[in-house]
């Protein structure tokens, strides 16, 4: 009974049971960031902030549930099977920690006497505990790969696309400076401009007024759909390589992110 | 005689004629829809509505024949040769259900005495048919069969897009709170404004004045610009990939949309 | 003599001097269509349109005196080399019209007293003459062969990118018809929102203002940054093969432009 | 003594001091960019105007120690071992030029009486300076190696976006001039329009205002999103040919930044 219930709350592994668990905590997860989002807009707050303050509530003690649960359950394991010292160190594991951080500002808060509205927000901290789930974890670890894999890459066009900013913006600050004193009054002032246009954002609260501010304007954006697009680029050849590469060592089932045994390919005999 | 209705009607496989056809209800469709939609602007409806209605009502009237035509010739398939069971299957195929889903509503609107000008935008439902033409309905085959194969790439770059979406707004809702509290109001708010700035679509109803929201604007638009772009390089480089597999194993005739017989490439002998 | 002088006027076959020969022209048609440009503007025209007109007149003048020159010189060709009949066939080739044509309408605006200053902004047409330079030729050239190379792809994304365009303005019609009656007044309307949003313009004319028109318009900016940056990917990447395939043909030498005699590689023995 | 002082000053070849001198360096180039561009904005200037300033003339003060160190040690070098000479062929290096073009100005200022503050955003100019280190040369080599290699696309591209450019803004000028005298009050107005639209900025300062305007406004946004990205896919994909070049020529370590001595793949035997 106890191996069960830890093998369902481990998720993945627990059979379809496990897999259920585990989408009915990411649902409730999403729910209350979704909740907690909505309950700074003013009307929503008005009319629904009861409601959703108690199904806030109903998370806290889901979630403080799971946890007894985990930790009564832990000892089921081999790594954990002490029962005060196994359940001490499974408490310790940084995935349990985060457990306890997100449960427990609920119950200070109590103690304290301390308005429950005050921590809607931190709701939105449950976000990270998607990573404990694999396949979330799985693919943040692979974006982190390809990043590390594409470093020279990334840092080189930063490098150049920062050089790229200082310089534009030092020379839109003096082309603009006398025709728009408020505008382009400094070179952050002008950067913020820069980066608008670099970007190809143009809010267009801020944009060059003069004839030779609008020919460098003109030469920056067209730069800036060069340079600051290579990023996209690079991530993207990356990225389809990492999963390629994760596809023919089995690192990582593309359908559930379970970590699989062995290479989906035969072994060239 | 019916036989060579059949094959026209069912177009492509008709020869000339059949693809005279096919180009013939290509285009009723397509002016019916921007027909629909000019009907829309004031000034025109006020011109030329009544004989765009006038037009609408004749293609009604060509579907309506070709419906006919095509439910009266279906006995020369020998799937549907039956005179009345045959007849009665064709009409239940979802294709020949579309087809008369999208001219019964006009004459259902004469038998209860409504105003035909409100059916005007049911028109716009008749792109739907452009599924039953080979080439249109290929195309958006491959295309979803791209966005199945590239999921793993595709669900990954979207849930950091998603992650980096809620961060973003959060942040900047802090931020920017007490300088604008009508644009930064709430958190979906400022989700507003982060989905525009990490689309690049910067529209400048809604942008940060503070100088920490600046700041956080620029990082903001360049992360943007690296994680938004992404799923476009990987359906581009997927549909390239498609349609090369395609034209290899004769899939899809690459010219008239056709599904070919054999492969393209000879066989290594 | 003739011969020489032909061959310079060829251009690139020319030696040196060919060479220097087109870079005169170039140079002189790019100047013009800057000074045509330019003339539009009220305070440039007044202060040095006469300058510029004078300028406009001498081109005129040299290319006349070109034209003269090649007919007079085309004989030296064995394809023109009979005295009338061979320059009458000369005078009738596309290139040789495309002269024509570019200096008949200053000569006639003499005959029939016409302002000169109406015919200024048809030196932009002289940008057509840049085609008969093997350099630019060949570009265009390459990117015609890489659009057709690459058609199915680009029907493909812009058959779905007008869809695209069609469903989402027809929705935001809907959606903020009531809200602001005069931006999205009828489904045209609402398409030139859905082109600026698909194509991250966004000049911030037109936007949604309901949360559902928001949250519409994130969503459609999302995909419209997914579905409208194909092309740029499908079209890059097909140019670079095409301009490999091109330099390990031959076609055409990459520094000067003009077509090599064999194959760059040595052929496998 | 003489020796070792010479390795760290130029730096990544002198061990773990020589990599802590270029990093302090570093850090002080850049922290004097940042205090140049906060100092043209008024608030900071009147607080920390002064700090900064100091902060500046120590930064002068390293930069002098390190000239005049670099100067002494340099005869440790086999290339400059004449005391004299050897010294003056030093100081006449392009790098040592460099570096007393950063410096001297400061020095003249005082020998003429001239006001510091002028000379503050002259601490622009020691971004230069960052080509000194290995890492940062190599990397613009690189882009510049990169934009060589991929010439013929670049410059192909660059004619076409120019000549799309001269076409849509004179076709803008010609659509929009009577409705919106002011914003398309000629072809080169109309061409900051057009810049704008091609490159996907859109400020929203001008946009057209007809309904022909709109439509060519569309396409020309259309064309834009195609043309005006590709030189950042062929930069990219060039730039990642170049890194793994580099990498399997082992001309420069991913990591530090210096050459490597031979190929890091073991030779074919």
């Amino acid at each position: 009974m106890r191996r069960r219930v830890f093998e369902v709350l481990e998720g993945g592994t627990g059979g379809p049971a496990g897999r259920l668990f585990v989408a009915f905590i990411v649902s409730l997860i999403l729910l209350n960031v979704a909740a907690a989002m909505l309950e700074t807009v003013r009307g929503v707050d008005a009319r629904y902030g009861e409601a959703l303050d108690a199904f806030g509530a109903a998370s806290v003690g889901v979630f403080t549930a799971e946890y007894a649960l985990r930790l009564w359950s832990c000892t089921a394991s081999p790594r954990y099977s002490h029962p005060v010292w196994g359940r001490a160190r499974f408490a310790l594991t940084p995935l349990a920690l985060v457990d306890l951080c997100a449960i427990l500002p609920f119950y200070l808060s109590f103690l304290f006497a301390a308005d429950l509205r005050s921590l809607r927000l931190l709701r939105l901290l449950w976000l990270s505990r998607l990573l404990k789930v694999d396949r979330y974890s799985e693919a943040f670890a692979m974006l982190w790969r390809v990043v590390c894999r594409r470093r020279d890459e990334l840092v080189l066009t930063l490098t150049v696309g920062a050089v790229l900013l200082v310089i534009s913006s030092t020379l839109m600050y003096f082309v603009e400076r006398d025709a728009q004193p408020r505008a382009f009054s400094s070179i952050p002032a002008a950067m913020w401009w820069a980066v608008q246009t670099l970007t190809t954002v143009g809010y267009g609260d801020v944009y060059p007024a003069t004839p030779l501010g609008k020919l460098l304007g003109g030469v920056v954006a067209t730069l800036g759909v060069g340079m600051f697009a290579l990023p996209a680029g690079i991530l993207g050849s990356g990225l389809m390589e990492e999963i390629r590469r994760s596809r023919e060592e089995g690192r990582v089932c593309p359908h559930c992110g379970r970590p699989l045994e062995g290479p989906s390919r035969p072994p060239p005999s």
